[in-house]
């Protein structure tokens, strides 16, 4: 048994919790009612005050640590993190891992039934943002009896939503871990997105989001906006270490795999496309790109945190061109400005953006000498 | 009249040179027959020692400058660069703008007539390389009775062929002017011509590359392929600068266009799919694939080098990612590892990529100073 499985959280089950209060969203429409499903790790200790709220980025989802069966090949997606003495420690913490709105792992989303018209909602589901999952995964707190997280933590458009946690709720989080995220998206994020959407859009088999109905799967539009996702996730310099330009077996001169890279953008794409909904990956760029808490202050950053009172662990990593170590350090400029407690770690990693997920030594012990620091009472 | 017109090469018409000798390529196959669409600027002196080349990139063409009707809303590609008095002068050089092998504005390729069949090459239309149309070009010069060029002059792709000129043809090119280019494309690079391929490829009509024979048009792919191009032309700052995060005109929370970036980006890529031979696209992103003049050198760029004898102006921007100034500064330095003279300039601009293109003013001065140089015997 490896060091890693003997500090697994072992073998977990997800929840549903269904809310029947309407939730009304940022684009003014009404979700009169809901399914959340999430996992927990850990014990909720008597005075409920160690929760650890998880937040998942673009294509994450509530099974964060754990297997469901012993036979079970992957762990849950952040398992490296997540266990009895690892840096996210479930001896010390009750960790909450869940599906945000609009997700294709079992929460209320474009592919899950509505329980009025008994169909799949399809593109009827709403277009959701960073602040509706913040405001939705508030009340799978309250359901839950817990009024204070210790902590709420996400990488990417996790860190977003751990963001918007500290705006949203000043009083309901003590600590906020913000990785490789943004304050917002750069044009050229953006343009990103619109480029993985439109592949979406434009495959003849979208049915303008409503292909459940036609047995249809927009596969193909899927597909490329997963490779393309994993171009930006990789920096230059781990692509060229990973793959630089090996040849698959040799050169053909067609359009065949000829490059070891192309088959691994072609396997991880078609993975993807034969897993994910593509109504949700919508969605998630979609949150993406509009969150912006500064908007509404006139793009001053400073002014929209001024009301958080959490303590931040801010992270960044040196080779991550999707979202830079100069985003992250907006955030904590803006949080310093407001005389904040912030410590910020700018982590010298090969990998860009997907470092955030790796098992790094150095970065998992930022993580684990920050949560270690953080008194339960 | 504005300057530029009057510095204008004026209206000017495409020539055709049809080659009926086999033309072998370096995937093996043969072309036994193929016609070069070209144009010319100024005038071939007797000793016919002033003739400058211009070699286009992925989607450029022969029409580098000038118009060809008064009417015209825009001239050639390069117009900003060639005409009398302008930094290409076409007062002292004789310049020659051809359609590549495999392009799609009148040189033999996908969408042109296979004289054999009286049907569209389609997907039986060869897989070409740099190597291929340095060797076609050559021919070219041949038809026009050229044997020497005083220069050879391309940014990116075309900064390839000029690259290549010098290896393959050492006594027939005085000097190179490589922009914006590179000795070969980075994994990351590759990845994005894989994706854009993919979209292609797998868009519905594209009928394994015989889509004119089902009057079909693969407008889908090329239209994906186009915006994410477009993308990485441009400078992270650059799509700050020109877009940021303006909003197009209000905050919909939907799929359509929201931000101006997405509607630049999409009026690009409609109007590229409009104009533009996926085939052809294909085949150009291929050729920058393959092109690594170092590889049968066991990956010695100085050792591929060792034959040229041109003298070189190597230029790079700042900010272009694309193809970054230490790629430039690799091909620099294998020539002077050869003992060549070198020029080499990394111009300070925003613009990324596209800067090659632009009509910069310190960019221009420095071709300019370096084409003013050149001694026509």
């Amino acid at each position: 048994m490896s060091e890693n499985s003997l500090n697994s959280v072992g073998i977990v089950a997800p929840q549903t919790a269904h809310f029947s209060e309407p939730l009304t969203l940022k684009n003014g429409e009404v979700l009169p009612q809901f399914d959340l499903v999430y996992e927990t790790y850990g014990t909720l200790n008597a005075s409920k005050s160690n929760a650890v709220l998880i937040c998942h980025a673009l294509s994450g989802n509530h099974h964060a640590a754990g297997k469901y069966a012993e036979t079970d090949k992957n762990a849950g997606w952040w398992d490296n993190l997540i266990g009895p003495n690892k840096a996210l420690d479930t001896n010390k913490f009750f960790v909450i891992g869940l599906n945000n709105l609009a997700g294709c792992h079992g929460s209320s989303g474009p592919s899950s039934i509505n329980p009025e018209s008994k169909k799949p909602y399809g593109a009827s589901f709403p277009i959701v943002t960073v602040e509706d999952w913040v405001n939705s995964q508030a009340r799978l707190l309250d359901y839950l009896g817990i009024k204070t997280l210790a902590a709420v933590i996400g990488g990417s458009l996790g860190g977003m939503q751990a963001l918007q946690w500290t705006i949203a709720y000043p009083d309901r989080v003590k600590h906020a871990l913000v990785i490789a995220s943004a304050p917002n998206l750069t044009a050229q994020n953006m343009a990103f997105n619109e480029v993985a959407r439109q592949a979406i859009i434009t495959d003849p088999e979208f049915y303008e989001g409503d292909y459940y109905a036609h047995s249809a799967v927009p596969r193909r539009g899927l597909r490329i906006a997963r490779m393309l996702g994993h171009i930006t996730y990789l920096s230059d310099d781990a692509m060229g270490e990973k793959f630089g330009r090996k040849v698959k077996d040799k050169i053909k001169y067609s359009f065949d795999v000829e490059f070891e890279m192309e088959s691994y953008l072609r396997y991880q794409g078609d993975k993807f496309a034969g897993e994910f909904d593509a109504n949700t990956y919508l969605r998630m760029t979609r949150a993406l790109d509009y969150y912006d808490p500064a908007l509404e202050f006139g793009g001053d950053l400073t002014a929209a945190l001024s009301k958080v009172k959490a303590q931040f662990l801010v992270v960044s990593f040196t080779s991550d061109w999707r979202f830079s170590p100069d985003r992250s350090r907006e955030i904590v400029k803006a949080l310093l400005d407001n005389e904040l407690t912030v410590s910020y770690a700018e982590v010298t990693a090969l990998h860009g953006h997907d470092a955030f997920l790796m098992p790094d030594a150095h970065y998992h012990t930022i993580l684990r000498s920050y949560l270690q620091k953080i008194e339960i009472q």
